[in-house]
């Protein structure tokens, strides 16, 4: 009996979702919703059916497990509490600041429905984050240092192209290998925005748009560049989507600590992520998750759950005494 | 009320442990027992009781968890069983083969004991097996690899010293920046043993003791050196005392993986650990997962647990709600 995967939300991240069930022989793709009209949807999976999100209710016994595929800014605050009383779901909420308040809405809806709720999966928050915690769990003693890149960040982008004059954007933010280079020597720098991150623009003007004032209002962002060093590369269309299409990133979680009775020795744990699509991975994640929240409801459990409350064993597909002789 | 922790054999390990629990200010240490003399014994925290280890069951109420010290080879196979019976245990059991048995053996006397216990905590095994775990769950198409140090092999260390004509060695396990860099690359390569470790061998030898003959004896000797590329260094007592007396360790845990629906993108991942020393950064983690212990004993279960059983929210000092504020 495969675990049936509902995807509520058919773009970068649903599609990613529907390859990763390709990929764990235990899950099945039940179903997918989508907001816009069913029949324009063209999945990649045959014989799987897709309905308007409007029905979703009406298909809560083919569902084993709903992953949330919208956005954290309007879609998941609304979805997620909305479906986790009807629904074991797993969502990839990643506004850090509002998590806690996301958490309590979750939590809430899923006790009321009897259902498990896993938010915020994915690698940051996701993976990131359990190597922050497994860190300073182990290290006690020590400094947090989380570098993001290379990759493209999509708010950046969006932002861009916003700016008058301006068709398409794409922002790489990229890690600057020098500050990685300080905090692996376990010299435990204090590093501003600056030294840690650069920012890469690749731009499309419009004809005649004023390059120098597209620049400038760039670099000069508030929040977004203002606080970096950024380089802007003019190109056209052509080269944009030739060598720009791509959703790669990634970046490096690190602690560096120290042990011993007199804070002798020093110790350095690092985690990297290197991506070819960030959508892909994020997804890959939620998949094994969404297998634990699955084995979570047959155990009879119910509310919200995080990354940090699952036991590892329960993303595997494999047994514990496998999972002890192969992986121990 | 602090979680009292009991050391059981004090070497390098249970000093480890002393100098995690002073770094862990909701532990503090109940006791050391040892098989030596007692009085012999003096340990680095004041006011703390030295036991003989046949006296550690009369002393049953003042541990909330022991961990236990000693080897892999001969103590804690019969130790680990014997102790979880009477008390909560965590030890570092890293016979990798062994493991299911050892698990089976404790299992039995902790439930029998109404017990919790935790084996085979470190990092290799330990961190290492997490990082492996959580990798093939999210990347199910990929490949594995492990690599160790830089790093003193006190097995290897050992095997030399029992050549005629040493008088002391140390041995380094070295990963080859090469093979490295190919699984970094992404292109899956078949590895032989030689390809992936060289060894380095620092050694004292006996006056008038025939050099080139040890070399030949280290060089050829099966299983430990024979299938790797080999350096032999002759160096005198004072130089081993000055530059190899640290017992530095570390070495990499990588998963490159493939998702897509046609399998187009690829992804590393990878986790890095560099460590000054070894036997305390290996009490760093067994003092995150005796907490874990201290807490799953008050919830009520009982039996043998392995890292892959405990929910990373345990390891931490922090409730939910500040973990998920500050570190999701």
């Amino acid at each position: 009996m495969k675990i049936r995967v509902g995807i509520f939300g058919y773009g970068n991240l649903g599609r990613g979702i529907e390859c990763a069930v390709n990929h764990n022989e235990d899950m099945t793709l039940a179903a997918v919703f989508t907001r816009r009209n069913p029949e324009t949807v063209k999945i990649l999976t045959e014989g799987v059916p897709v309905y308007h999100a409007d029905d979703v209710l009406s298909h809560k016994d083919e569902i084993d497990v709903m992953v949330l595929c919208g956005g954290s800014a309007t879609d998941l605050p609304v979805q997620t509490p909305m479906l986790a009383a009807h629904f074991n779901v797993v969502d990839s909420f990643d506004t850090h600041a509002k998590i806690p308040e996301h958490f309590d809405h979750v939590d809430k809806a899923a006790k009321e429905g009897g259902k498990v709720a896993l938010i915020s999966a994915g690698w940051d928050p996701g993976m990131f984050s359990l190597n922050r915690l497994y860190a300073n769990a182990v290290l006690p003693n020590g400094a947090d240092y989380t570098f993001w890149g290379k990759g493209v960040s999509q708010g950046h982008s969006d932002a861009i192209r916003r700016i008058d004059g301006v068709l398409d954007a794409r922002q790489y933010t990229v890690p600057v290998e020098r500050a990685l280079e300080a905090v692996r020597s376990g010299s435990n720098p204090v590093l501003t925005t600056r030294e840690k991150h650069t920012r890469e623009c690749y731009v499309v003007a419009k004809e005649g748009a004023d390059r120098s004032r597209i620049e400038k209002e760039i670099k000069e962002m508030p929040n977004y560049f203002a606080d970096y060093d950024t380089t802007v590369h003019f190109i056209t269309e052509e080269e944009l989507q030739k060598n720009h299409a791509a959703l790669p990133h990634g970046g490096f979680v690190i602690r560096t600590g120290k042990t011993g009775f007199h804070n002798e020795h020093n110790h350095l744990i690092e985690y990297r992520l290197k991506l070819d699509s960030n959508p892909e991975f994020t997804a890959s994640v939620i998949a094994a998750y969404a297998r634990a929240v699955y084995r979570l409801a047959k155990a009879g459990e119910v509310g919200c759950k995080t990354v940090f409350d699952i036991a590892p064993a329960l993303l595997s597909p494999l047994d514990g005494e496998t999972l002890r002789r192969t992986m121990l």
